[in-house]
């Protein structure tokens, strides 16, 4: 292969490259990515990698003298474009190296052997279209819900919903819960459960236009512009969490979300440190708020708008649930608790400006 | 203790006292500072805190309703007051604790044993007068040189010498040194090892304008604005570099800063990682750079100017030598090789737009 490539869009692709290729592994052609000079339809130097939960290919716009392929490591050609000052890159390889060369400094890198290389497969077209910044816009919207670390495995994933006209994205570690609808046509119904840590890619590559999406026995693939991510699927059911969502709220507020997310940061300074915990006590359209723990006690008010029976509600919340929920909400947010003051029922948050939104917490039990 | 506060000066100040101040301690008392209310003559919050290393003090101009008192822990502290919103903050203190109201907001913090903390003494005036700029700018252009970990402690200090009408600042770990001179008239000529970590915090409080230092028996005392800074001496002696400067060059060239940085940075991607051994080869006017590892080769070429005799000189250096060398550099670099082509002798590093900087490296040996 012989090709010519500007610096800035080949960076941009192997800086994605590398956060998704592992830097070691038992395996070491799992560290390597394939380089292929492709000459038709379009000119382009494709990339591909995997580290086997989540699978990538980018294309990258090239002048290509010469086709074929090779595979080399990909945090080292990543370090070694990152520092390259000329505009254009030059590669070439041979059976034994692949030749980097830019103005008047080369680098040779080894290759790999290419028959180890995991072979992988991206289909050719999508299957399903999707608007990238709604869906972009969803997943940021529930991905703080999964569990980083949970005995539940599909609690670290993000289920995504096909319901034909509309789909949703739920995340849940089964203390609170997030999902957001979008509009999505698809012919059949489906759930499936892709890995949190593979959503956390999907969301760096999502733009503003049209991304494809497609679904299939192991794997959900992502096509956003020139890039192609196949995400494993977990194995596993996701709980069924319309039960835990209140139907019916006994007292509510609406409050700015970031006016409340400010106040608990705040008070939660002094909370005990194992619990997080905050108190919520709503009453007469004042919101009180109080952390208390080995260094003393912070207490704030604000002047929310009340809803339901005017009558005073006690909840309190692991401060860190309450500010993710809230953090990726904008303006009012509609808060609503179920149950009676002080029995832990689950709340539910409601941004007034994106009704495709909901969020939900369970309390801590006030003991 | 009550008093006014406005919360931005507040927050710089904690914020520098929390950088110092440990937040765990097997002696509970090291974790805290001290808050006092002065009356005159002028009204300020004063705070004190110490590492044992390096005591703090910094005031900030304040309304001072009762004066008095208190200790509280300096981490807490910090994160309350970096958390609110309104502009002012009022602080008043109880025997037992601590108020912090802003707007709604309100913080009770248990105050500590006063008598229990470390008596702090930063004298009254400063003894020398220096610009601070220049003593920032010379800082800078050492620090780098100090060792992390050392077998001799003095390398993990910085030495201040008092020549009379001007003054040294000098860093070296053994393999490289580093040292920028700079204006200050004192009676006395004196040397002392300053510790680089109290280096660190001093780099972070001068501004432009006028700096004080006081020397006394066992530390080092810096006045900048509304900050005094005392830092312990390291004991022992630091080793006598005038030594190690080559004297004659016997062959050199200038070169950009910038570029040989870069250069460097791009050939090191491929050194060794052990010895991150950087080949230099100087010849006509061509300063060749080569680095080789487990995964290839890089090779670049830089134009440069030549000085001294025309022959070819080989010489390798560690990369992170070379780079943090003239990353504090700017502009013009005249590199002075000594000894013969090839026989590792001291290199010496000085920037044409900065005379009074001066850096050495001691090459790797070629075997």
């Amino acid at each position: 292969m012989q090709l010519q490539v500007p610096t800035k869009a080949l960076a941009e692709a192997l800086s994605l490259a590398d956060r998704i290729v592992p830097s070691r592994s038992s395996n070491p052609s799992l560290t390597q990515i394939r380089l292929e000079a492709v000459g038709s339809p379009a000119e382009v130097l494709r990339l591909s990698g995997t580290n086997l939960e989540l699978d990538l290919r980018a294309a990258v716009a090239a002048e290509v003298k010469a086709t074929g392929a090779c595979v080399v490591p990909a945090q080292i050609l990543n370090q070694v474009v990152s520092r390259v000052a000329a505009d254009q890159v030059t590669l070439s390889a041979s059976a034994k190296e692949l030749t980097l060369t830019a103005g008047k400094a080369a680098t040779r890198l080894a290759v790999g052997d290419e028959s180890a290389f995991v072979p992988l497969d991206f289909g050719e077209a999508a299957e399903l279209t999707v608007d990238a910044g709604e869906l972009r816009r969803s997943l940021t919207c529930v991905k703080y819900a999964a569990a980083v670390e949970e005995f539940r495995a599909v609690f670290r994933g993000i289920q995504f919903e096909l319901h034909g006209d509309s789909a949703r994205v739920v995340a849940s570690d089964g203390f609170r819960l997030a999902y957001r609808d979008f509009a999505l046509h698809s012919a059949a119904q489906r759930k499936v459960i892709v890995p949190a840590r593979s959503v956390e890619e999907f969301l760096r590559v999502l733009r503003d236009g049209a991304a494809g999406l497609t679904l299939e026995a192991g794997s959900l693939t992502l096509h956003a512009g020139a890039v192609v991510m196949r995400a494993r699927l977990m194995e596993g059911d996701f709980p069924d969490y319309a039960r835990v969502i209140p139907k019916e709220m006994v007292v509510g507020m609406v409050v700015d979300a970031r006016t409340l997310e400010n106040s608990v940061a705040r008070v939660a300074v002094l909370a005990e440190r194992n619990s997080s915990r905050v108190d919520l006590v709503l009453a007469n359209g004042v919101l009180r708020l109080a952390a208390e723990g080995d260094y003393g006690r912070s207490t704030d008010e604000l002047e929310v708008e009340a809803l339901g029976k005017q009558r005073e509600y006690t909840v309190a919340f692991n401060a860190r649930y309450l500010s993710e929920a809230v953090r990726v909400m904008e303006g009012a947010v509609q808060v609503e608790f179920s149950g009676q003051s002080g029995q832990a029922a689950p709340a539910v948050f409601k941004p007034a400006e994106d009704p495709r939104h909901l969020a939900v917490i369970v309390p801590l039990r006030m003991s």
